[in-house]
């Protein structure tokens, strides 16, 4: 993915430990609560490290320009509903997300174990983070997990013009014994609205394909998608993904859809706000009884991929990872002093 | 899509329960127990009536293969185990895949309603259907429904060369009170492997990127593609939901990947053997409560869709199906012919 901050200079290679308190700090300094900001924190430093830039502590930027838009509960404490059958249900009660992921998930992964899938319903948060930290979160108790989240409409359903759908993200992940796991995490546009915005900074054309101006011509003109509407990866085929996720994480939830978080945005440029849909399922209960055995499966699965030279998903990340912990995780050195200048 | 039989005459137009007799005098022929053939008729009727042609009365002849092949269990009742926690499993025995999913149906419904959603893990079935009949079977109880299937292994990865991965079907569907379901059911494959074989009859070359030759070089010959292969739509996106298929409807319930089924098929040329993974979902128990506010919010987005003329998928299925059952169903002349000497 694209930088938002280049520089010229080397950046800095910083510990985790230290990125991660520098951002808490941040985050309090923001007027967030301590689980509030620890839960941000890791959130944004897991991205940094894993070199996701356009989820990493560039992030702290754009929540602070949440913050200021003052529609965040800074301090909401997420309220975890019982589970009702295999459903966990957390109100974010209109804080920031990953708190509230935090305190649904040991109730989720019972609910699995129990049952066999489980489904963790929040709702109502201001959500920023990539997926993939939930999902591997999951995936570390041995369980597979699917995660779908809408956004802000930005996105036209195949055959329209006009904005619907958001980037809709789907994330998934299946656990692999003494290794990181099997996790993708994609959005179903053509391209993310980062790297959109990226693109209208630059003044540079989009990739074809990736959205239609006002009247609904194909453009690679960033002002005239940003104008009109991004399309969804992969034609009608994408385009029916993005409305499952509407559908999912937002109807079946009784949660908002992209439309009503840019509604309620009202042209604050705000993160979106609404729900998510986690889904948990335990190989041990979905399977046979043969867990060894699903296990090669899988795995007899990777080999065919990565023995021909392709890549697995997340790959590259987990390979940037392996080097944040090892060097230190870099920051480009105008971005780190944009977040000091924060924490002061 | 398009018909494997054309015809210059016009078709005969048949009412739904004299080809329903027909295709059950078929199945019967062929060696299938009365519950089997009942459940293969309605299945491939339900395809040709809705225009299908690829999933209609045309697979009676590819099931007849699929019979002469000899490694289906033509009389197999399928096993349906009591439900562990939300999970149902249906052993179908190596027989052919609609009548296990029939007589897991019940349970399945019944483990969403208790649970809030339900899995149904059907395992050993021979599989040649598409997946929206069962996706409607489901919606029908005012659940929503995703399903999940392998099948023979006929895609490269995204940057790679060689099949790993099946045609592998995604569908999904949200009911709608008082009208059609919102359904959509498609390959993860950027072509599906009948439209292959239509072109590599026809001679006729394939649309860019959906496959590579055996060299892994991009190409539009469907002979080279076929020693080849075939590629996921979408890019890394859809090889990665591919993935997620084989591990889902494969690994998960612990049943074959696409390699597999392929391997089991050694060269007969057979549909695929292998498990599926269908999931209901209960909006009644995973929303807040205010089940017309969820279906309200469901009817805004379809609204948005198609107020500025964009389509629905399956939308010219159920137009189609209308048109059926008002002037009978069409089926060319030829495939007729061959449909009635297998039933004497």
């Amino acid at each position: 993915m694209s930088t938002p901050h280049t520089s010229e200079a080397p950046p800095l290679f910083l510990p985790v430990e230290e990125l991660l308190a520098l951002a808490g700090r941040v985050f309090l300094r923001l007027g967030l609560s301590l689980p509030h900001a620890e839960a941000m924190a890791r959130t944004v430093v897991a991205g940094q490290r894993d070199e996701c830039h356009s989820h990493g502590v560039y992030r702290i930027l754009s929540c602070a320009h949440t913050v200021r838009a003052g529609k965040v509960a800074l301090q909401a404490e997420p309220v975890l509903t019982p589970a009702s059958g295999a459903v966990v249900r957390v109100d974010a009660r209109y804080g920031f997300s990953p708190l509230a992921f935090e305190r649904g998930l040991p109730a989720l992964v019972a609910a699995a174990r129990q049952h066999g899938i489980g489904a963790l319903a929040i709702q109502h948060c201001f959500h920023f983070s990539a997926l993939w930290p939930e999902i591997e979160a999951i995936t570390a108790h041995g369980l597979a997990a699917l995660a779908l989240t809408p956004s802000h409409a930005w996105v036209a359903p195949a055959g329209g013009r006009q904005p619907v759908f958001g980037t809709n993200p789907i994330a998934f992940g299946w656990p692999r014994p003494g290794q990181h796991p099997f996790v993708f995490d994609f959005a179903t546009s053509a391209i993310a609205r980062g790297d959109l915005e990226l693109h209208r900074r630059a003044g540079t054309p989009l990739p074809p394909g990736c959205g239609v101006d006002a009247q609904g011509r194909p453009s690679t003109d960033p002002v005239a998608v940003a104008q009109g509407a991004m399309l969804a990866f992969g034609g009608h085929k994408g385009s029916a993904l993005s409305a499952m996720v509407e559908l999912m994480a937002g109807a079946l939830i009784g949660d908002w859809t992209s439309a009503e978080s840019l509604a309620f945005d009202a042209g604050d440029g705000a993160t979106p706000c609404h729900g998510e849909l986690i889904l948990a399922f335990d190989p041990a209960r979905l399977g046979g009884g043969d867990l060894a055995d699903q296990q090669q499966r899988a795995e007899r699965l990777f080999d065919a991929i990565t023995g021909q030279g392709a890549r697995l998903p997340s790959q590259r990340r987990f390979e940037a990872r392996a080097r944040s912990l090892e060097r230190g995780v870099a920051v480009p050195r105008a971005l780190h002093a944009e977040i000091l200048a924060l924490a002061d």
